[in-house]
């Protein structure tokens, strides 16, 4: 399965007013780690991919995290995404974050690749993942 | 079990560039209910609840969320926030987000009453949630 | 000239590791007044009005801000915005936000009426306001 | 003068329904920024200043910004940063943003070095700037 590692600073405006991340800035870093690593699969920028495959993007459905220690304003976390299974149109992932090696957030969330409604009424409906990227993304292509 | 019910219009910069609710921002959103929760169970404001039991705050340590139908800007959405489990020191939570009456995300989530350590090192603890704010949480009081 | 006085609570996480308003979170609630001032005027939803006029929005294009006095998770302030000039395709306001009377964030901004460029390239270009929401908005309408 | 350069990629959760960066998150950006070049001028993380110095902090007091091209998804901008002004207690900086050569946003503040009262009440209040930190931060140190 594909994978990908990166590191994160905890910005100030990720901390709430206790002196720790605010939870959903996780969130919105494990957002970014999840589109690095389907660009580093697809060999594109995002909206290229957008482009090329005609979706909107790939909208989160489910999502869990335990949180088991806190990080705070300049502490160097690592993200280690992972996927864990891929679907006809949908994408399952880990995140891992860890501080010193310590591991402070355990994630998962499944995506799906989504563009706008063939119909042309509003709204998104999912698509086929394109073949040779579920291939790279599930380590067989 | 206690409950909160609340109404929520989204704003323009809680979309991303599809035009729907960033995810994260739906976690704002439930984080401002959980407190309203609270605040209306202890009858006080969180900052006098921190002061008047020592405690730093609330953390979150476990959520989960399944997102249905997504909320577009100027939605005006409704809140249903249901206490589901009180412990010795840690609630558990319900969220479920509509928009005229259709389930748009179905979350939970775990909070640990939190203070400072004991024994002065840094980083927190948790504490046990005053007897009668637990007994109204959990609708026996 | 249109104006709009709206309250506004301050959330957990619109506060920093100091336990005040970390300043971006200003800028939303105030891009939020704005929206509530337009919406109002126009008698529609945001979205009716970019669907009626074929505009993208009203982008920012200038602003300003001298803040005078935090403001902490659960105060209770009160935010007045003013139209101070209309434009051809602009539009000027001005935002006092206050706490209990004292002035905490005394700020400016300029709002541009926008659309997709005309002759299909990307990116986005001024479009004249309706000239019976100008009149509206400067007070004379 | 002291200044800073750097590398930001704009990521989906910073963009808005429009498709383009929401004006707030540039801010949250230079916020980074500030705190980058005032750590590289006194070679410390932030968090030891604040415990070096016993001060909470660098609150902004003055902002303004002209936005003169957006950004977007996937974007990689530059960032430079540069002081203006050392005063006794206070710093002026100017925020250069720009993508590809081209500016796109041309932004100035002013932070205050500040601390809790010394008198024990509620609030904060400036403190002078160390002395060898404001010369390093005013070139002549």
């Amino acid at each position: 399965m594909y994978s990908n590692t990166r590191d994160w600073t905890v910005e100030w405006g990720d901390c709430d007013a206790a002196g720790i991340v605010f939870f959903p800035r996780f969130w919105a870093a494990f957002d970014t780690s999840t589109s690095q690593l389907i660009e580093a699969a697809a060999g594109k920028r995002s909206a290229d991919i957008f482009h090329a495959h005609g979706i909107i993007g790939w909208p989160l459905v489910d999502m869990s995290a335990r949180f088991l220690t806190p990080a705070s304003f300049g502490d160097k976390v690592q993200i280690v995404t992972c996927v864990t299974r891929v679907g006809q149109s949908s994408i399952a992932l880990d995140h891992h974050l860890s501080l010193a090696g310590k591991l402070c957030v355990d994630a998962s969330e499944v995506r799906v690749w989504a563009g706008a409604r063939a119909d042309g009424a509003p709204g998104i409906e999912s698509r086929p993942i394109p073949r040779a990227l579920a291939a790279r993304l599930a380590g067989t292509g």
